[in-house]
Formats: structure tokens, C-alpha cells, sequence
């Protein structure tokens, strides 16, 4: 099956089970309102691929892997975009979820798709128990205290924030569950998967941190300037333009020389390189890619 | 050991492994001042008493899950208390996380609760496999969509609100996770050890509406009147005081005459007996006890 495909049916099946009689349908819409349409789904397809280049055995263990990523991705989203936070007006092209619905609503969709995202894992993992404990340590250090997603979130309240602590928390966590969690849904040992994650996590930061200055607003689906706006960390602030874009060329050069040897490594590869191609600003992609 | 004792040293292992070098310091300590000192810990303390009555084969595992339920409960706490939602000044006779602290760590700090708990349920279960799954479904079900704690708060958002089906996933959800995951961290059939949970969830929503209106806001620990002052459903609302107070009456004696055959029934019917004194005015303890 085709990867978008697999990922959004995925997706679809762990968010219509929210839409059942007896939910409250106003939070069931905002649930899917933040996970539809989605934006590159590059977590997702980082897991899926890795399971792939790993034999796959287990797929829908993987999908469950996958799924999961995104929609603790999403939750990270919908709850940065508070306005205690980034108060973010429009996220993917649309308006930010606590625009479109409430704060209220935001706040308890994010709680929901967290949750959701262990609930699938626990599903599917009923039938591979002894995958199942691995996947949920892996998928859920990388969004908790003390080096998740929400540590790097927490960073901002810090005064002294290092700038590599808090990305590698923020971002690179996220990533490094996806090709580990790929590994293990897929039976094989993760440990070797482990710096293509870290070295995809910081190139993305970086390329974010790039489309922040240098992206068509239109083409970036929300404002231009944020990091600079909020006092954000950011490595064009650190290391100007040219730096942050030569940071990235070395990154990718890394993840792709990272990849174990395995029968799916060379069309990994270039899925990597296509993938990264996609996050750079269009005048800036021929000397990033 | 002391089941209050139990109980608090498995939560101080869970928050204290937030508190490691390298974590941002104060949303660690929010994470610790959400948690400690707590209520009456009654969740957690339901849930070891059916494992208990079931043997508790498994001390570790029946303590990742009250560990698991009491963070859950904990994070819907620090949640509801935002200003978009109760607004809450203070919590347990302290200031609420959002005062004490500021709003995006109050934020944080409930998602990194929520996947605390999962990540302490997936460490312990890594040595009972076969149980894990299950313990993850029942606990992940009670918290999120479409019948959990998230979804009976999502109840808050719509016109229509059913008091019963909002009490019920707002609180009742987390005492049928407490019974049934107390019955199968201890490898026992969970099914007969839910109406125990439902019983005392309804119960304890009664006993709380009824401590809205009735007790001394000094032994309530924060405002009263705020289910009236937020136009919130309520049984007191529905049936009156004395009429709230029966129906408290009759949910104890079902929950009680619930309680499956088992060398532990006696003393869990006494710990029962004894929580719900707790829950209840002084001035009102006679009648409903």
C-alpha cells in the first residue's frame, strides 16, 4: 500500500473512534480538525520507512507506532499554538485549533490525542506483548519529562536555555522514537537506528529554524519571524543564513551515512534526501539538497 | 508496607525521575508541587485494595497502575484549574500550578503527567507482558475519547451536557480504571470488579457536589459554591441536598454489596466504608456513613 495512504487510513481509524454516540462531538471535531489535513506526516513516515527498510513483519504493530508518533506530534502542535505559548492564529494553512473551536477545547484536545496515541499502542500491541513495553518507552521518553517534547517545551521557561538541549528535547526526540520505534515494531534491534533519528531531528530543527526567516509565509502555512518575535532560540540567530544551511548539508550527509546496512538501505536513502529537499525554502533548496 | 506509605513512595520515584540533570528545573518542580502532598489518594488507594483483595501477586505492576491513575488524576487536576476553565485560585489548600507557577508550566505539566503515567506503566509491565496490555487499555480508556476524564470535560463545551454521562467519564471513569486495573495487575478476571468502580465513581461525584454547597471551604481546601458560580451540572442542582445525600446513601450500599467473593471482601468492605466517611461534611457524616 501506498505510505500516505497507509498513514492517513491510520489515522483516520484512531480518530473516528473518538466519533462514536456518546462523545462529546465538539472535542471529537476538534480532534479531527487538528490531525486533518495534516502537513508533511515526515514523522509517521520516518517510522514507517525504517520498519520497511527492517523487513516490516509486523504491520500493523508498525502503523500503531507510526500512528501514534503523529498524533503526539499533532497534541505538541495543538498545545503550542495556546495562547500561553506561541498564541499562534493559524497552524498548516488553517486556523491554530483554539481559534477554530476554544481554549478549552485546545487544550483538551491535545490532552486527548496523548492519550489516544498510548491507547493504539496498547490495542495493537495486545498481540505482540513483547514488543509492546519497548515501543511504549521508546515513543513515550521521547514526548515526556525530562528529555521529551514537553521538556523542550519547558525550556522556554528557563533562563540559562541551551540552545542544543532544547532542540534535541523539542524536535530530535520525536524523531529519534520514529526510526527506533520503527526498528522495534519491525522485531530488529534499535540501537543502530538511533543517530538517524538524532541527525534527522537536528536537520529539521534547522530547516525550520531557516523557513522561520526565509519561506514565503504562504508557503510556510503560518506567520514569518516567530522565533525572532518570541526571543526563541534559533540557529539563524546563532549562526546566521549561510551557517544554518551549511549545519543542515552536514546533518543530512550524516543521517544518510548513519542507515544500517539492511535490504531497504539505498531506497531509504533517497527517501531521506527527497524528505529534506521538501523542508528547505524552494530558493534555498539547490544548495541545501 | 503501609498502603499510604506504598503509595506515596512509588509517586516520588515517578516524579523524581523528572528531576535529573539536565531537565528544566521548574517544570520539574511543577510536576512535583501538582503531585505532592496530595488528597486523599483515593484512586490509587481503591486500586491497591482490589489487588490486595485479589492476592496481589504482582506488587510492582499494582503499583505502576495506582502510580499510573493518581498521575492521570493529578494532570486533570492542574488542566481543569486553567484559567479557561475553572480558573481555579487554589487546589488541595494551596495555590493551583498555574498561580504558583505560570500558565504554560501548568500546561506542561499536566502532559508530562499524562505520559508519565504511561511511561511508568510501560517500565513495570515490561516484566508482565501479558498483563500490560490490558492494564493500558483499561487506564487509557478511563482518561481519554470518547468516555474518559478528557471527554467528560469536553461535556463542558456542549449545549446539551447529560449530567449522568458527563459525571461519568468526568469522574466515575477513573474509579472503574481503579477496580479493574487493581483486578488485573493482580492476573485476575477484571470484569466482576467493575460495578465496585462504577458504584463508588458515582458516589464520589455525589459526595463532591454535595461538599460544593455543604462543607467549610477551609475542609474543602478551595472555593465552594463553584459548580452553582460556573452554571456546572450538579446532583445537589438536580435533587437537593437531602435527595443528594439518599442517593449517596444507596450508591455506598450497591458498591459494597458489589464486592465479589474473595479472601479480602471483609476488609475492602470496611476501607470502603471508611473512604466514603471522608468524602462527606461533618456536619452531614451521620446520615450518609
Amino acid at each position: 500500500m501506498d505510505t500516505t495512504l497507509r498513514i492517513e487510513q491510520a489515522l483516520e481509524a484512531a480518530v473516528a473512534r473518538a466519533e462514536v454516540p456518546g462523545a462529546p462531538a465538539k472535542l471529537a471535531a476538534a480532534l479531527r480538525y487538528a490531525v486533518f489535513p495534516g502537513g508533511a506526516r515526515i514523522r509517521p513516515r520516518l517510522c514507517l520507512a525504517v520498519a520497511g527498510a527492517c523487513g516490516d513483519d509486523d504491520p500493523a504493530l508498525a502503523d500503531a507506532a507510526a500512528t501514534a508518533i503523529e498524533l503526539l506530534h499533532c497534541a505538541s502542535l495543538v498545545h503550542d499554538d495556546l495562547p500561553c505559548f506561541d498564541n499562534a492564529e493559524t497552524r498548516r494553512g488553517k486556523l491554530s485549533v483554539h481559534r477554530a473551536f476554544d481554549e478549552p477545547l485546545a487544550v483538551l484536545a491535545g490532552d486527548a490525542l496523548i492519550v489516544m496515541a498510548f491507547e493504539g499502542l496498547a490495542r495493537e500491541g495486545a498481540l505482540s506483548p513483547h514488543r509492546l513495553s519497548g515501543l511504549l518507552l521508546t515513543i513515550s521518553r521521547s514526548v515526556g519529562m525530562p528529555f521529551g517534547i514537553v521538556a523542550g517545551q519547558g525550556w522556554e521557561s528557563e533562563p540559562d536555555a541551551v540552545l542544543e538541549r532544547y532542540q534535541r528535547a523539542k524536535t530530535g526526540s520525536l524523531f529519534v522514537a520514529a526510526t527506533v520505534a520503527g526498528a522495534t515494531a519491525a522485531g530488529v534491534d534499535p540501537g543502530p537506528w538511533r543517530i538517524l533519528g538524532e541527525c534527522l531531528g537536528e536537520a529539521y530543527q534547522v530547516a525550520d529554524d531557516i523557513r522561520d526567516v526565509a519561506a514565503d509565509p504562504e508557503e510556510l502555512g503560518k506567520p514569518r519571524g516567530q522565533d525572532a518575535a518570541l526571543g526563541r532560540p534559533s540557529v539563524v540567530a546563532e549562526l546566521g543564513l549561510a551557517g544554518a544551511v551549511a549545519r543542515l548539508e552536514g546533518l543530512v550527509g550524516e543521517a544518510v551515512e548513519s542507515i544500517p546496512p539492511c535490504p531497504g538501505a539505498a531506497a531509504l536513502r533517497e527517501l531521506v534526501l527527497l524528505q529534506v529537499k521538501r523542508l528547505v525554502p524552494k530558493q534555498l533548496a539547490r544548495s541545501a539538497a
